[in-house]
C-alpha cells in the first residue's frame, strides 16, 4: 500500500518562549511524510521547491520511505517560507512573514506511478490545487483526506466546497468547523459539514484532543498532557500523516480502525511538539510510538 | 452511607441567548444535593437561607433525600442572590449582581448527627467557612472534596492554602489550576497542587471534559457533545454532586472507582445544562442516568 501526499516543503523561522530556529525544513508535506513513513511506504510526495532546498534533508526523507518523484524543483526559484512567533501561552501565534515564492504558481503534477494510489492526503493548500491532484488520478481512491483552514473559507469558499464533495475525511480544528458550518455546537457543525461531502469528519481541539464523527458514531480522543510544549508547528500535519499512514498500512476503514488511526495520529502529534520542527520525528522508533499509543489507551480507559 | 454537603441555597436570575429565568432556586448546595441524592441518601446540607426561601422547593429537596437539619433559617433575612448573563457563545458570562444577604455573616453549624459523616463535599464558599465545617466534625472523614474559585485565590489565598491541607479531592477548572499553581502546563500544575495537600485533583475543562489526577495515574474524561446548551449554571456543582454521591454510595476509593465517579459526575453535569436551573435534574430517572453513562463509555471506547 502507498500514500499519496500533497503539501508544502518549506522553510520556517519559528520563535517560541523556549527559543527560536531559523530556516528549518518544515511545511505540511514534510510533517505528513515524516509521520506517515513510520507506518506506510512509500509516501508519494506531490510538492514544489526552489533550488535552495536542502539536498541532505531530501535524501533523509527518501531514506525514510518518501518518494520524491512528484516534487517539482524550480532551480532558480526560492522555496516557500513562513515565519511565526508563538504567544507566551503557546496557544496563539502571529505570522511574521509569508513568502509564497515557488508556491505562488504551483500546478501540481502527479507522476504516472502515483495515479493509482488508494490513499490520498491533501495537505492544506489552495482548494483548486487540492482538486487538481484528484483530477489527475486514474481512479477514485479508497480514501481521500483533506486539511484546510479558515483562510480558504474566507477567500475561496466555492472552490473549497467543490473539493469537499470529492473527499472522504475532512480534518479541521474546532474554530474552523464552526466557521465552515455556521454552527456553534460541534454536533450541529459536524452534521452540517457531513452534508457538504466528507462522510468522516475529524475535529482537532489541540490540547483537548480530537473528535471523530462517522455516520451516527462519535469518538472522543484525549490529548496527552505534556510537561512542556516546545513548538506546536506542524502538529496538525503530523496528526494527519500518522492517521493516514496508519489507515493506508492497515487498509481497514471500519469505525474501530478509524478510532485506532486517530489515536496513532494523536500519538505522532504528541511527539512532534516536544522539539522544534521535525527534530523529534527524526529520532522516533516503533517502540516509542507503541508506548505512546498505550499511554493514550490508559488515559481513556474506564471499566463501567 | 451519607454525604455531608456545604454550599449555598440561593436565588438566581439567569439570562442566556435562549431565554431568561428570574428568582429560581439555585446555589451550589442545591445543585450538589439534587445530583447526589440520585446516588446516596441522606445528603446532609449545611447552608443558610432567609425567610424568603421557597418552602415547596425545600420540601421537594427533602423528599429527594436531602437532610435540611443543617440549614439555618434567618427569618428576617434574604437568601443569597446572584444574577448573570451568558455570552452568545455560552462560554463566558458576566455577573450582573451579587447580594450576599444572609451569606454575609454565615457561620456554618454542623448538627450533631452530621459529625460522623465519612464523605464531605465543601462547595465553593469562603475558605474559612469551609474549614469551619471540618473543625466541627468528630473525626477525619474518609474523603473530603472541595470546590473553590479564582476569587478566593485572589482574596483569601492563605485561608485557601490552609484548608487545602485538610482535604482529599480538589475540584477546580483549568484556568483556576493554572492560577493556583502558577504553571501553564496542566501536568506541572497538577504536581504543584498535589504538593499543597489534596492527593486527588480533578480539573474541569467544560466542553472539553475533565482530568483526574491521583498519584502517577491520569484519566481523561470526555465531555458529551450536546446539540444545545441552554444554561451552564450549576454544571460544576452538579458534577461535584454526582461524583461525591457516587463515591459515597460505592464507598470505594480505588482509582478505577474514582474514574467511574468522574464519568457519573460528568453525566449529571451533561443533564443539568439542558434546561434552566435545576429543571432537568428534577425530571431524571435512573434509566436515563445509566443510558447517559453508557454514552460516555462509547464515546471513549477504543480497542487498540
Amino acid at each position: 500500500m502507498s500514500l499519496l501526499a500533497l503539501g508544502t516543503l518549506a522553510y520556517d523561522d519559528v520563535y517560541t518562549p523556549y527559543g527560536e530556529v531559523k530556516m528549518i525544513e518544515a511545511g505540511s508535506c514534510t510533517y505528513i511524510a515524516m509521520a506517515a513513513t513510520y507506518f506506510v511506504q512509500p509516501v508519494q510526495i506531490v510538492s514544489v521547491i526552489g533550488g535552495d532546498y536542502n539536498d541532505d534533508f531530501l535524501a533523509d526523507l527518501k531514506r525514510r520511505g518518501a518518494d520524491l518523484g512528484g516534487v517539482e524543483v524550480i532551480e532558480d526559484g526560492k522555496s516557500f517560507y513562513w515565519a511565526g512567533r508563538y504567544h507566551d501561552d503557546m496557544m496563539g501565534r502571529d505570522t511574521l512573514d509569508t513568502q509564497l515564492n515557488v508556491l505562488a504558481d504551483f500546478q501540481p503534477k502527479v507522476p504516472a506511478e502515483y495515479r493509482t494510489s488508494d490513499y490520498v492526503m491533501l495537505g492544506n493548500l489552495t482548494p483548486a490545487v487540492q482538486s487538481s491532484v484528484l483530477d489527475q488520478l486514474d481512479h477514485r481512491p479508497k480514501l481521500v483526506a483533506l486539511d484546510t483552514m479558515n483562510f480558504w473559507m474566507d477567500s475561496a469558499l466555492d472552490d473549497l466546497k467543490a473539493v469537499l464533495k470529492r473527499i472522504d475525511i475532512l480534518i479541521i480544528n474546532d474554530e474552523e468547523a464552526r466557521q465552515l458550518s455556521g454552527e456553534l455546537s460541534l454536533l450541529k457543525a459536524a452534521a452540517a459539514i457531513v452534508e457538504m461531502g466528507p462522510k468522516i469528519l475529524i475535529i482537532k481541539k489541540g490540547e483537548h484532543g480530537a473528535l471523530l464523527f462517522h455516520n451516527d458514531e462519535l469518538f472522543s480522543a484525549p490529548a496527552l498532557l505534556l510537561p512542556q510544549v516546545i513548538d506546536p508547528t506542524g502538529a496538525g500535519d503530523t496528526f494527519a500523516g500518522g492517521l493516514m499512514g496508519y489507515l493506508a498500512a492497515s487498509d481497514d476503514l471500519s469505525f474501530d480502525n478509524l478510532k485506532r488511526a486517530v489515536i496513532h495520529g494523536s500519538a505522532m502529534a504528541s511527539f512532534v511538539v516536544e522539539d522544534f520542527g521535525t527534530r523529534r520525528l527524526q529520532t522516533l522508533d516503533q517502540d516509542q510510538i507503541d508506548a505512546r499509543v498505550q499511554r493514550f489507551a490508559s488515559l481513556m480507559h474506564v471499566a463501567l
